[in-house]
C-alpha cells in the first residue's frame, strides 16, 4: 500500500502558536501558568480548535483536555498525540505548546483531506506539566497513569488553594479522579512533538532527534552545618565553613557527571547559605543536588557514589550533615520499535536524525506505563529554554509535527510496532 | 618609683556591662545599633558614669564621648583609652562595650583613689564601629582620623536618612566635622581593651593577648556570569555553569590561605545565586571574598595570586568576569614599645600571655594613624562573637581592665614608649 501524505498547513500552525502566545502575562512574556484564568483562556483556544478540526472534545476527571476521533476497526485502542499548554513563569511559546498544536494539525488535516484511520485518535492537552505552584508537575498525565495520590490533591499552592480545588476549578472532578486513570495497553501509541530544550540538535545541525529513553532523575536536599564565626579571628585551622563543604560537594557532583562521558549529567542549581555576610564564616548552607541518566544502572551508581563523597567531604571538615533524597524516578526506554518507526518516517521524508535521551521530563514519562511511547525533538535555538529567549524555527516545527503525521499513517497502515 | 596599683570594683563593672546589656531590642538580644535611640540612651548611662568618675563629659563634632581628665604636667598629650558601645545586629554584651566600661572603672579608681596622672586622660566611647546602616562602620574614630569624607556623610540608610543627619542626631555637627580630626601625635598613647572575637586564647588557654598588629583587610567583589540553562537537556561538556566557578573560586581562597600557615586568612562569606531553581544551571553568581593578614607583603601576594586564579577559572570555564576590589585597608602594626609596655604590665601582674594579631578591624585602626596605640584581648568563649551567645568570664575583664589602668600608670611614670 502506498503511503498516504499528510500536508500540514504550516500558517495556521504559526497563527495558532501565536495566538497561544499572546495569551500571557503582560508584565513577564510568555507566561501562562497552570490553574490561571489565562491557562483556562489558553484551552478554551485549544478546544475550539479541536472542534474546529471535527474532533469530539471532552475533559476526564483531571482535567485533561481531549479531542477525538474514532477509527474505522472495531476494538483497536487509541493513537494518542500532544503534550501541554501551561509554561513555567517567563515563560516560552513552544515548550509544550508545539505539541498540541501539531497534534491538532494533524487531526484538522486527517479531517479536511478525508483520510480515515484504522485507530481511534485522541489529541490530548495534559493538564499542568510544569512544575505547579503546588510543587508538582505532570499532573494530568500522572493522573492518567494511576501515579496522582490523595496526597497529592491535597497539596496547597500559596494562596491555601488544594490540588483538589485547582483540578475543580480546571473543570476536573477531582472526588472522581481514580476514573481518569488508564489501564496499561489503554493506548495503541504515543508520540510527543516537543523542542529539544538543550543544544545538542542546533550544534549537531539536525533536524530531528529521535528520543531513546527519557533520564530518570534523583534529587537529594543536603544541608551542611558548620560554625558561624568572625571571617577575620576564626584562623583557617580552626574553621567549620558550611559554604566551602557545599563547594567541594558542587564540583564532585560536577567531576562524576563529567567522567560518564555525557551518559549522565548532574547539577547543583540551587544554593541557600546563612548568615551570608562578607565577613562572617557561613554556618549553615542548603543545596539541591540532582543527577539524572537514561541508564538505572548508572543512575543508582552516581547516587551511591555521590552520597559517599558527600559524607566524606562533611566528616573531614566536621559539618553536621543532612542528606534527604527528594524524588527518585526512574528512567523510561523508548521501544525500539516506536524508535524504528520514527527513524524509518525521517528517512522517508529525507530528514537526518539524531538518536538522543530526553534530559527533561515529559507528560510522555507517565504514558510510557500505558502505551508504547516515543518522542522527537526538534532544535532549540542556543539551546535555550523556559525563557523568553526560547525559540525554534517554524520550519523545524511544521517538519516535527510532519514526522509525528506520517509515523502514525505508517502506523496505523502497518499496525507496527 | 614604685609601681602605684589600680584597684578595681569588679561589682561595678559587671553592673555597667548590665544596664547597658539590658537597653537591647526585646525581640533581638543583644542588639544595640547606631543611631537608634536605644544607643542614644546606652550613651547617656555612659556619660552619667564618666561624670561619676570625675571626668569632664563632652561630644566631639563626629558625636564622640569623650569623659577627659586634666594631667598635672604641662603640655602632655592625652592618653586615650576606650571603645565602642554599639553592636550589630544580634549582638554581643561585651564586644567593644568592656573596652569602654573598663576605661569609665579606671578613671573612677583614680578619682576615688585620689591618683594624678602626669598626663591628660581621654575615656572615649567612639561613635558607631561596627558595621552601620549606612555601610560603614568606624565611623567616629574615621572622622577622628580625618578619613571621613563628604562622600560618606552623603551615604543614606535605608530610610533614606543621610550619615550627616544620623550624626547630628547623635549630638554631633557634620558641618563641622573637620574640627574633630586629630593631627597625628595628637595623643602620646592608646590603648584599647576588646574581647578576642575567636578562639585562639580560648585554645592556648591564656587569659591576655597583646595585639601585634591589625590585620589589613582585601575585599573583591565577583561576578560570574555563565549561561542559565536547563540542567536535564544541556551535556555537561556544553555547560557554563557559574556556581561550578564560583566554587572552585571558594576553595582557591581557602587553599591559598591554608598555605599560610596561620599568617593570613580568606573567606568567602557571601554568595547569591540565579535563578537559584533546583533544575536550572546557574546563570549568574556573585560573590565577596575578603582576606586578611597583618603582613602587608603577604596581603598584596595573595590579591595578586588570588585574582589571577578567579580569571583562570572563568576562562576555563567560559565565565564572564567581573572582579571589583571592594575595600583594601592595609595592616596596622602595633609598635614594639607599646606590645613591650603590655607585656611588661602582664608579667608584673603574674598574668601568661600570647601575642597575636587582630583578625578584626577595630577603632585603634584609625587611632593608631595619631598615636602610638596597642590592643590587649581576653578569652572569647568558644570564640564567639556577634551573636547572644558572645560571652567573656568577669574575671577575665576585670584582669584586662587591670591590665590597662597598670600599663597606663606605668607609661605614664616612664614616659615611654
Amino acid at each position: 500500500m502506498e503511503q498516504l501524505k499528510i500536508g500540514l498547513n504550516a500558517a495556521r500552525i504559526q497563527a495558532h502558536i501565536e495566538a497561544l502566545a499572546s495569551l500571557t502575562l503582560p508584565e513577564q512574556p510568555y507566561t501562562r501558568r497552570s490553574f490561571t484564568p489565562l491557562y483556562r483562556q489558553g484551552r478554551e483556544l485549544v478546544a475550539q480548535w479541536m472542534q474546529e478540526a471535527g474532533l469530539k472534545v471532552s475533559m476526564d476527571q483531571a482535567a485533561n483536555l481531549i479531542g477525538q476521533r474514532p477509527g474505522s476497526a472495531e476494538g483497536l485502542h487509541p493513537i494518542v498525540i500532544g503534550s501541554h499548554t501551561d509554561t513555567v513563569p517567563g515563560g516560552g511559546r513552544f515548550d509544550g505548546i508545539i505539541g498540541v498544536v501539531a497534534a491538532i494539525e494533524i487531526a484538522q488535516c486527517l479531517h479536511e483531506q478525508g483520510i480515515t484511520l484504522r485507530y481511534p485518535l485522541a489529541v490530548m492537552d495534559y493538564l499542568a506539566e510544569e512544575p505547579s505552584e503546588f510543587g508538582i508537575s505532570t499532573i494530568g498525565s500522572r493522573a492518567m497513569a494511576g501515579a496522582l495520590s490523595p496526597e497529592h490533591l491535597r497539596l496547597t499552592d500559596p494562596t491555601g488553594r488544594t490540588l483538589a480545588e485547582g483540578i475543580r476549578e480546571m473543570g476536573g472532578a477531582p472526588e472522581r479522579i481514580d476514573e481518569a486513570r488508564r489501564e496499561p495497553g489503554a493506548f495503541a501509541l504515543s508520540l510527543e512533538l516537543h523542542i529539544e530544550q538543550g543544544p545538542v540538535l542546533e550544534e549537531a545541525q539536525l533536524p530531528i532527534g529521535i528520543v531513546t529513553g527519557l533520564v530518570g532523575i534523583h534529587r537529594a536536599q543536603i544541608t551542611l552545618e558548620g560554625e558561624a564565626n568572625h571571617a577575620g579571628t576564626t584562623p583557617m585551622r580552626l574553621r567549620h565553613d558550611a559554604l566551602a563543604g557545599a563547594a567541594e560537594i558542587i564540583l564532585a557532583l560536577e567531576a562524576l557527571c563529567r567522567a560518564t562521558n555525557g551518559q549522565a549529567v548532574g547539577t547543583v542549581g540551587k544554593v541557600e547559605n546563612a548568615p551570608n555576610a562578607s565577613n562572617v564564616i557561613a554556618g549553615r548552607t542548603d543545596l539541591v543536588a540532582e543527577w539524572r541518566s537514561v541508564d538505572p544502572v548508572l543512575l543508582a551508581h552516581l547516587a551511591r557514589r555521590f552520597e559517599a563523597q558527600v559524607r566524606e567531604v562533611a566528616a573531614r571538615r566536621g559539618l553536621q550533615l543532612s542528606y534527604s533524597p527528594l524524588s527518585d524516578t526512574e528512567p523510561v526506554q523508548v521501544p525500539p520499535a516506536v524508535q524504528h518507526l520514527l527513524t524509518q518516517t525521517c528517512a522517508a521524508l529525507g530528514l537526518s536524525t539524531l538518536a538522543l535521551p530526553s534530559g527533561a521530563g515529559h507528560d510522555t514519562n507517565h504514558i510510557a506505563t500505558l502505551a508504547p511511547a516515543g518522542m522527537i525533538f526538534i532544535p532549540s535555538r542556543g539551546g535555550r529554554s523556559h525563557c523568553p529567549e526560547e525559540w525554534s524555527e517554524m520550519d523545524a516545527i511544521v517538519q516535527g509535527a510532519t514526522v509525528i503525521g506520517q509515523a502514525l499513517l505508517a502506523f496505523d497502515q502497518n499496525q507496527q510496532p
